[in-house]
């Protein structure tokens, strides 16, 4: 052992989703190899999510209590509800949908306890109410718990008497909103289909 | 984009070896989701090198000015040749190996400018010269710089009368010391070969 600090580091690098213990290792390596890095990145962590909060008209995580896309004025009234803000940015990437958003902030799943109200439902249905919103589009994964929570929310507005699509099967079944490509979520948004 | 801190986070992170803007993104809303973890990340950063140097002795990383390896009176008096620390602590976890180490953070690569000067081999021949080393062990990669050091070395040690060894190719060639599986290390060890 070298360091109770480096072991430490090595730890809580292992925490992190897609890193193993031996790629924490290698990481730990190279950071005291590149202790400015280490320094910048120590100090990134502590300030990134200051003072981040949930924008209070659509859940995404926002400096402001209402974020840019809800403020700007100028952005169409069709409603996009995404899973997270990571799927969010890669829609925003595309640059094709100048709408507005909804973050659950996860999708539907009652064995772990996630029921409506921790995805912000009854703020969607605030929103439904008060603006004047002409189409609802879903785009969650193509998985089994998107496709119930898709089915659940399309049911839910049904009272509302707005238009509810979700996007086309451009999507590879069982790939994820985030880490699809520019090409095929332009081809998801354009065929997307009434629910 | 969120936040200026949050994007100088996804920066940083993607200055990682294996880290790609794509990864460093989901890591920065895994993070933003865990902010506990994000504090105690930003923290054992600040700590993890405080205080580490090199070995006088074997150059490999430690808190004292003498690490634990060298030290141990208990240890035998084989002296392993190592790249760099991730490749000791391989070999320490082994538990086979009872000597010590020199580690020489680095292999000769004349074309980027790593002569025997950046890799310590001074002191290396001081210890030759004031040491009892029965064997040397070469366990360096077994890649084109790895064998060039490893020839370099073994000629640099003929007037120091030490037996020179190298780890059997037990290793697939073009594969790096660091990431080999234990059993394969060990059976490095044991075919090790004179040079």
């Amino acid at each position: 052992m070298i360091h109770q600090g480096f072991e430490d580091l090595v730890d809580f690098l292992s925490k992190l989703p897609s890193i193993g213990r031996k790629t924490a290792l290698r990481l730990t390596f190279f950071l005291l190899e590149n202790r400015k890095l280490a320094g910048q990145l120590s100090e990134a962590l502590r300030k990134a999510f200051e003072n981040i909060q949930k924008c209070s008209r659509c859940r995404n995580f926002t400096d402001g209590s209402v974020c840019s896309i809800c403020s700007n004025t100028s952005r169409e009234n069709l409603l996009c509800i995404v899973e997270n803000p990571a799927d969010l940015r890669s829609i925003e990437d595309t640059g094709l949908f100048r709408g507005r958003y909804f973050v659950l902030h996860g999708l539907l799943a009652p064995l772990d306890g996630v029921g409506p109200g921790k995805l912000g439902i009854d703020l969607l249905k605030r929103r439904l109410e008060t603006e004047n919103i002409q189409e609802v589009i879903l785009a969650l994964d193509s998985t089994a718990d998107g496709d119930a929570t898709s089915s659940y929310l399309a049911r839910m507005m049904e009272p509302f008497g707005v238009t509810v699509t979700r996007l086309a099967r451009g999507l590879p079944v069982g790939a994820a909103v985030e880490f699809a490509d520019g090409r095929t979520l332009a081809q998801a948004f354009e065929g997307r289909s009434r629910i």
